[in-house]
């Protein structure tokens, strides 16, 4: 994390994963009502472009405190504001790519990162013919020197593109470094320590996980 | 889907999806122990690879079978292809990618598709300056035989990687081709109708989800 400082939260009660990973789909339809002008939306109208229940969507929310008005639904800029918040997307974070081959280049050619506040700030590679080249807007730091850079920039969000042979080693160095959240594209779910959070993307799961279906 | 036929099933109970999106890891896992030679796998060994608890590893299977002996762990040959054949990676699956942007290259380049069966066998695009190159092992389709050959190659997965204002259009001609299995890589969650799975993947969304443990 850099820039601004973390603003202190009020103590929040334990609330379970699954709902976590549903509130930045929430900000993100929130934030496209807003673009298009809507000012309120109801528990009802959240939960079909979810694809949840309406209750879902009230129980959800109750976790954080009391948004919405019975029967007047919710204020969609107080809302969203509220929820980016809670989720630390009122300010930007920095991150870090670990690993620059193919996969690694086209996540630093991602577009998306930047508009929601993740920036890019340091790639990392072990290829001696990968070390100094200029990817994006990045160039690419040797693996040798991830302790050092990771500990003065105080990056504390990595992302993983590794041969997943080396997935392990290097999510255990990142950690030992002070980062506490790692996005994953090798297929592999590396271990973390308590107080680590990890998403692992992978197509080829995704893709298994349907195939059920269409037996 | 081509090639084998679909190996007739015996009727299933009602299965809960989060069991379903948790096999194909299963699957990896016990394929990895094979491979080392590990004959024998406990629910306590399982729950720690997969970071649940060995109750619920013993519930998940229990859905679909008896599958180990008290006190005894799995056969892990055994619950190796008993799961592969309930997920029907016991063949392989074409698979076609909609939108050959940035990311729809790196989709078609990615290298993890193909030993896990599923083969990209067309991809599609409306850009003109696309349509006709050679990408991959593939060469770009434009977007207006998207329906015949859909149709023709019986493709009942895709990959969706078109502009975001395009998504939602693009899925609903996908649906009405016959595709029951959509792995969205755009920044929306399309509708889809009841019937068709739909898998998003949202690296944004993932390191949002994270975010709120690090405020």
């Amino acid at each position: 994390m850099a820039g601004k400082p973390v603003p202190q939260r009020q103590h929040r009660p334990e609330v379970p994963e699954v709902v976590v990973t549903r509130l930045p789909q929430y900000v993100r339809i929130l934030g496209r009502l807003e673009q298009e002008g809507s000012e309120v939306v109801s528990s009802q109208q959240l939960g079909e472009m979810l694809q949840v229940t309406p209750a879902q969507i009230r129980k959800d929310l109750s976790y954080f405190g009391r948004f919405g008005k019975q029967g007047r639904g919710y204020s969609v800029r107080h809302l969203l504001e509220q929820l980016r918040e809670i989720l630390g997307l009122d300010t930007h974070w920095d991150v870090a790519v670990v690993g620059v081959g193919r996969l690694g280049r086209a996540i630093i050619s991602y577009p998306g990162f930047t508009p929601d506040g993740f920036r890019l700030i340091a790639a990392f590679d072990a290829n001696p013919e990968v070390i100094g080249l200029q990817v994006g807007d990045l160039t690419v730091d040797s693996m040798e020197r991830l302790e050092e850079l990771f500990r003065i920039k105080r990056i504390r969000i990595a992302i993983v593109a590794v041969p997943v042979t080396h997935t392990q080693a290097v999510v255990d160095r990142l950690i030992e470094c002070g980062v506490r959240a790692i996005l994953n594209y090798t297929p592999t779910s590396p271990q973390v320590s308590k107080g680590v959070k990890l998403r692992n993307i992978d197509p080829v799961l995704s893709l298994q996980s349907m195939t059920y279906y269409l037996t």
